[in-house]
């Protein structure tokens, strides 16, 4: 049973306040968390400490990475969040899932996931949620729709929990490999129907967002490449002939 | 529709933070909720303004009261939250609601809904918890069932606030035509590929289902469409040369 559930890890880029973290350790606490990723965090001050309550084994566990990059490297899907303030999340967020909607799928995953939080105050850069398999915003009033970081990640913890709780899903679905196979073809395909150069880049996110919101299953995925390899093999030839 | 919806106050008992207060305010201006209440407060000092952001003005035009009885007074049903830290509450609480049953519920009550936070310290009394009509509960590890008032106060107002949404949800995906349209360019470029015709329908059906599940946006339909129609004119063209 503890098997199936998918392996969660919270990755916090770049925070400011100890205070924060300490806040953010409760949390995961509360809601049976275990693994926690710093990005080049702040001291772990005394404000810290005394927030996290008992929680202080997980930051002293926590693992500390100097990149982005390096932080994720072993992640199978990544999950950026925008409810933070971010302007940078602007331009994806007409891609996000809603937290619910996210919640409700997410155990259907399988691998490591990680959960990534921004800076409190910029939030994920671009860079950093372009390479994300999903993009979620917490649903909110429009005109104040940004959350303080600790409470972002109360929401989007206390939502896969009681998901969690209200059963286990089974697993059928692609990997990490898999879904770097699909996004490949899909590169190859806008390569050989000459795409825009400079629309590229957007387009590949969009399919990366579609993917990770459809989250294919293996026999999905079978049947997809089936068909994007016709069709790249028919463009080809067409082309030598 | 709007009458429809229950009038929520958010009561906070004795709190002794201002910054608690300040990200109290802060969030009842996330999730749209506009009347606040204390009993006793601490003194609204800048940690408490500089922690409501863009929210001053709930603090600004909330309430004080100098005892329970009296702030609750002209409610029509009370709301006592146990999730902080409460040995108090610990004998109420095989009767507790779990916060999402209680906000599948809370919108068919009529009239003046209180929302009772107790203090970080102590929670609510027994006799304070009394006068309430229900007990809810936030869902949390038996380990560590306590949370920070501010992060109990998040998502009680999430849970809310995603019922009242789920009930006016936006519409700004594709309808009915835009979906047709996208299935027959992929049944199009199924023909051009010759694709086995036996495993057509089913590979269809895929296909289908798999944006069921992503529910594009109307920007990504046409960025899909974009694509898609490329692929067809390249596999065309290439049959007339």
């Amino acid at each position: 049973m503890v098997e199936e559930i998918p392996d969660f890890y919270v990755i916090i880029v770049e925070p400011k306040y100890g205070g924060n973290i300490g806040a953010i350790a409760r949390l995961m606490a509360n809601f049976d968390f275990k693994k926690l990723y710093f990005v080049n965090p702040c001291e772990f001050d005394d404000e810290c400490y005394s927030r996290a309550m008992h929680a202080h084994s997980l930051i002293d566990n926590s693992k500390i990475f100097f990149s982005f990059k390096e932080a994720v490297k072993k992640m199978d899907y990544l999950v950026a969040t925008s409810s933070i303030e971010s302007k940078n999340a602007k331009r994806h967020l007409r891609n996000a899932l809603s937290l619910e909607d996210f919640s409700d799928k997410i155990f259907e995953i399988d691998g490591k996931i990680g959960l990534i939080f921004g800076r409190e105050d910029y939030g994920l850069f671009n860079e950093e949620i372009a390479m994300c398999d999903t993009l979620i915003r917490i649903p909110s009033s429009d005109r104040y729709p940004s959350f303080n970081l600790s409470h972002a990640v109360a929401l989007v913890l206390y939502s896969i929990y009681i998901k969690k709780q209200s059963g286990t899903l089974e697993k059928r679905n692609i990997g990490k490999t898999e879904k770097q196979k699909l996004y490949n073809f899909f590169h190859q395909l806008l390569d050989e129907i000459n795409y825009p150069v400079h629309k590229k880049e957007n387009t590949e996110i969009m399919f990366k967002r579609l993917m990770g919101r459809a989250i294919p299953s293996k026999w999905e995925y079978h049947t997809l490449m089936g068909v994007f390899s016709k069709a790249l093999e028919k463009i080809k030839n067409k082309k030598k002939n």
